[in-house]
């Protein structure tokens, strides 16, 4: 077991990694040529121009002024001082309440770290077990509640401040759940015009065999919403034609790389083997073959949009339906349409960037099968991924490494080494796993078929969180454990004793995931703000496919906040916060400054980095709020099987009601708020309506709307002519800010391109 | 453990018992002067006439034509002869539905029987084990599972049956749900225009400073429902006033009682005490008595009705609210209103006489704390009612009574004696047990706070088998299989060893579970056609406080199917049919007996009997849907619970798929079929409504609507006058035959007593 010497080693490792890395974000992000790795968002918003245009030579590309640099973390302050409705403003709803989620981190965990400091650890530390005991133990375990006697009278100060610390907990939920509820209401009655207040989304179109889809709709729609039906949008299975494009543009990129070639070295002309990524084939002139692809990869996509909108194949029961108000979008929303419930099903239409395209082509009946396939998936990935983890935490310990190569012995035996061993190891072979992850998971969300980018973000955001609950958290605690305590309770493993084991390995594992946090917490959040990839990616692009600031401009990739990924990761800080609070108080600091970096540096990247995809308004919040409750039952538990060890006269009957009492704070905070997320209200639709009626009683809906739904391929055409943007910023009710036309084809569509080829 | 002869024995006896009440009802039913109890629902409609009208004396009370004696069990074929559509319109669809659940139990159970028959009972049969075994047995061990060796080759038959049996099952309930569907949607679709189609109950409405509820009703959904809202019916807390009328009807009734007494005997002024029932007190002249309290009580109800008229605290925040079409109603009824999901509540308002009105006046923030409250309530009802249950099921076996109370042994021990304990006893224990228990979930269910009577009945039903399966299913099969098997594994009872605690005990309880059948099931269904409670009751009446032609109308009592207690009872007779079905298949043949008889008793009643208190459209079969699925999974978990004790090897990867599919079976079926009972399509509201405009373009929608949702207090003045059934017969457009004026003063509602001295 660790020391606290081991511990300290490893935090200043890692404090300085961290250290290494602000400095080296605070050099480059005063270069001007870096300027738009790091301040993308400004970029996009039109604020900060290229500083190539002005200024001399040199300092055009490299900062000089050397007072610059002595206000190395100046950054700090400046990313707190944005006040909040300015933030959301600035980043929108969902950033601004993603960084809240760090922020109610520090608010349940700052209050719990000085009771638990104050009240825990001198009656842990003074609890005088240990030493009298014939095992092996560190300060941290001093410090814990493994000091403590069995049947102690001390361990009444554990359940009480269990107690204390749940209802505080409690609190803080129930008041963030509150003001996000109310944020989100307030958020999307002040919003603009968007498409998406006046849309469903209707899937399973029963087929007419006497009736087109679109008429079909028309007519169902004219008569059961009667005075608020105004117009629909067709769905195209258009994924064909979204592949072409995609290689086009693929193709474009290596043409411009070699013109760019050409023009720097005019006497070679640039030539390249056709077979796979140029490495073998036939040696060709390089620009006349890419122009050649190209040419023919342009009429092969002319031939599939003749084909779509021909081909009555083409067209998928499914229909973006547009109505005269809000009222009549919000009413068609949450109303069933047809007496078969798996007909005519309407939704909530995302808005248009938030639509994942590829999935509305497929059968709704398929989707039942899908989601069991990929559920049966998920369950084995998720548990035959622990059969490596534990073999590699099994080695990573000096024990393990010792049996498995002796011949390293002499080495590891060094006191440096070792504990760099112990604090980096099993951090690190737990961290390549997880690298590759969140790819897999949101390709099975993909696979689940949800319609809109937001939910395919839930979705495989939830499938994390499990996947970190099973791999990281349970997978460590037992399986390290069962290694270290001799496989005495590998062979009675019952469901029932599930929290018992865990409870009972939980402090030993303590120093575990107190390296984890800093390797994984500290120094991970630290390397964020360095943005290494991108930085590397657009000197890349820079330097090879840039032509023109236009280029330049969709070279430089603002990233946005990976949902997905991110957040079950803090979800499962406050999970090992919760579960060590009560145990192991010494935990505690560490996961405060966890929370107060990563608030510092995300808020520091939301305003000037992120540039968020689409904006769903907090929809996530009700996730993160569930995960939380799960955190809080799983510490509860945990708790209450190791204290069933200690104390089992009094713990067990004094800690049941907990469990009990927070399924039905979840109840009643779902019952409370969740409905904010899910629903759209009537009287809010009507007081928008209203409003809009006074302000614009002139508007043209119908040909607002004309164009908001069409598949991002048929506008891809234009996505390099300046004529859509001008287009955009003459209509005044758009919201510009959010129609930044830049990487995805999928930019521009808010009433641009009006008469475009197709014929809606 | 019983033997095929104890069995045999008890069937006789059940088997004369349901012979006696049988011929018993066939005398009983043919004489005139029970008509009305055996025929109440022919002469609520109005079709049969009371035969003492018409005939000589004698025959007016008794049947003298022994010809009919004959033909004793002809009402078997009658029962079964009205088809299905004119039962539903005879009926209602709660009930045509309701007795569907036992022909579903016939289709289950008859393939079932046949099977395992053919199959599982000659391979148990031919199994040889407990013949070389040590133990005692009996011949219905030897028919079953136990007959088999340990990892025998055999058990694969078992297995397959398994699958094969839960495949059928999946088939049938499918199919039962998909048609009970379309026979709800159909109904709601040829339904006539009633109240509740066009009316939405609105709860907790906020409190506002400026305007009383009825105003602020009024501005809300003029505003957010324009173009929709008609008109509204506030709420009030009439439950004072109720209480008074209630009083002072049963003081009528004892009036007319003395009243009645008086014309007898005309010389002899009857004479009562003040006090309690009577019994003590002064003693005073009884007529002048209750006229004077009469008279006291009409004068309190008269300031009670005045008060509530003036004084606002009297009105609820609560309103039913009324639509121009059934697709104003729908739509509000789908969605929220106001941005706060806990203001402004919307449902679909029961039926008038559906509605439970003394739960209205309840505040809508007391419902959690009171639901939570009722929760534990019931936790601790169902396990401390084990206890006395056990004690008693421990008594009630040979050695049990002989332990106990040593000088019966004597008797005990005489053939038929034991036989009789066997076959009776503990059948009766539980018996009485439950006869108290339906009221007591139901005061609990009201205590919850739901407000249609259909609601209460169901939330009762819910609780009930929850009950049921606690204390009769595992309490039995534990407790007694704990007695049987000296206490072997009460010591290791860990949550993951129930389904093998359970599983293993399942075929030593076989005889117990087949004698209850008998008693509870043949025997109990068999008494129920005798009606023997309303009989007497009827009667009684009859003699004492009947004066008039229509006091004997509101004497007889045609009960109703009181779903809250005996769905959940067919409920038991399916799981065990289930559990059994592999493990004992002898057990099949008594379980068809039960449902044959049911179907054909049930029947019979609801075409003559019962009259329903309310019409929901079927609203129960998703609770009955899901108690089937919680009934197959339970079997199937002991099913691999006692697998996995014969054949540990193979029972358990082989049958662990089932429980997975049957819970994705009831997932695919509620998506499929559930929104049928709690939604209401709009194109089928758009349907009726334009075929109503069609048929009837210059209904008063707003006057038809008018007094619906009043509550029936307000009506109760006028409940004697015959003038409100006549206004009622005037107007064409009401279903009158739903409008039988008796018992309840809720009777007479629709479109009647234009301008009572109420305000609205």
């Amino acid at each position: 077991m660790a020391s606290l010497q081991d511990i300290a080693l490893s935090a200043f490792i890692n404090i300085l990694s961290a250290f290494v890395f602000f400095v080296a974000f605070a050099i480059l992000r005063l270069q001007p040529f870096n300027d738009r790795v790091y301040f993308p968002k400004w970029h996009l918003k039109g604020i900060r121009s290229s500083p190539r245009h002005s200024g001399k030579s040199v300092t055009k590309f490299v900062n000089l002024d050397w007072r610059t640099y002595l206000r190395f973390l100046n950054w700090m302050p400046a990313a707190l001082r944005m006040p909040e409705p300015e933030l959301i403003d600035h980043a929108g709803l969902d950033s601004a309440v993603y960084i809240r989620i760090y922020l109610l981190g520090l608010k349940i965990f700052v209050p719990l770290t000085v009771l638990a400091f104050g009240i825990l650890v001198p009656v842990n530390w003074t609890g005088d077990t240990l030493e009298h005991l014939d095992v092996e133990f560190s300060d941290i375990d001093k410090l814990s509640i493994s000091n403590i006697a069995k049947e102690s009278k001390r361990l009444w100060a554990h359940l009480v401040m269990a107690y204390i610390f749940t209802f505080w907990i409690y609190y803080t939920l129930y008041k963030e759940y509150k003001i996000i509820a109310a944020m989100r209401l307030h958020f999307l009655a002040s919003e603009n015009r968007r498409p998406d207040q006046f849309t469903v989304l209707v899937r399973n179109i029963p087929p007419d065999p006497d009736e087109s889809v679109s008429e079909h709709v028309e007519h169902f729609f004219s008569v059961n919403h009667h005075d608020h039906y105004l117009t629909h949008q067709v769905v195209y299975n258009a994924n064909n034609l979204a592949k072409l494009v995609d290689r086009r543009n693929n193709l474009q990129n290596w043409l411009v790389y070699y013109e760019n070639k050409n023009t720097r070295n005019p006497d070679k002309r640039p030539r390249t083997k056709t077979g796979f990524l140029g490495l073998w084939g036939e040696t060709v002139d390089a620009i006349d073959y890419y122009t050649a692809e190209i040419e023919k990869l342009l009429k092969e996509e002319a031939t599939e949009r003749e084909r779509l909108v021909i081909d009555p194949k083409a067209i998928m029961p499914a229909a973006f339906v547009s109505f005269r108000s809000r009222w009549g979008a919000a009413v068609c929303a949450q109303t069933q349409q047809s007496s078969n419930p798996t007909l005519w099903l309407s939704e909530w239409a995302p808005e248009p960037r938030d639509v994942y395209w590829s999935n509305l082509a497929i059968p709704f009946v398929e989707l039942t099968m899908r989601r069991l396939i990929m559920a049966v998936a998920f369950f084995f990935l998720t548990f035959f991924f622990m059969i490596p983890i534990a073999f590699v935490q099994s080695l990573a310990n000096i024990e393990g490494i010792e049996k498995v190569a002796p011949f390293l012995k002499p080495l590891i035996e060094k006191e440096v080494v070792s504990s760099f061993i112990k604090g980096f190891l099993s951090g690190i072979a737990l961290k390549i796993f997880m690298i590759f992850l969140p790819t897999i998971l949101m390709t099975m969300s993909k696979i689940e078929g949800y319609v809109s980018i937001s939910a395919l973000e839930r979705k495989s955001a939830a499938k994390y969180h499990l996947f970190i609950l099973v791999n990281v958290f349970l997978a460590n605690v037992i399986a390290g454990a069962a290694f270290e305590q001799l496989n005495t309770f590998v062979n009675k493993e019952t469901p029932n004793k599930y929290p018992v084991i865990v409870g009972t390995a939980i402090p030993a594992k303590a120093t575990f995931f107190i390296t984890y946090i800093m390797l994984d917490g500290w120094a991970g959040v630290a390397s964020e703000i360095l943005r290494l990839k991108p930085l590397i990616i657009y000197h890349l692009r820079n330097t090879f496919l840039v032509k023109t600031e236009q280029d330049r401009e969709q070279a430089m990739d603002p990233g946005s906040l990976d949902f997905a990924s991110s957040e079950p990761r803090i979800q499962l800080y406050f999970l090992l916060g919760l579960v060590y609070s009560v145990v192991t108080p010494i935990f505690l600091p560490f996961i405060v400054v966890f929370f107060s970096l990563s608030y510092v540096v995300f808020r520091h990247q939301i305003i000037n980095v992120y540039d968020q995809e689409y904006e769903s308004g907090a929809a996530f919040w009700p996730d993160v709020h569930r995960r939380l409750v799960i955190a809080m039952i799983i510490s509860q538990l945990t708790l209450m099987g190791l204290m069933s060890t200690k104390d089992p006269k009094h713990a067990t009957p004094v800690l049941i009601a907990l469990p009990i009492l927070t399924i039905w704070f979840h109840k009643y905070c779902k019952s409370r708020f969740e409905p904010a997320f899910v629903k759209f209200p009537l009287q809010d639709a009507v007081v928008k309506d209203t409003l809009e009626r006074a302000t614009d009683p002139n508007l043209n809906l119908r040909s607002y709307l004309q164009d908001a739904y069409v598949h991002p391929v048929f506008h891809s055409k234009d996505t390099e002519q300046p004529v859509a943007i001008d287009e955009e910023e003459n209509n005044p009710l758009v919201p510009t800010k959010r129609n930044s036309n830049r990487s995805t084809p999928g930019g521009s569509k808010y009433g641009s391109e009006v008469g475009s080829e197709t014929e809606y």
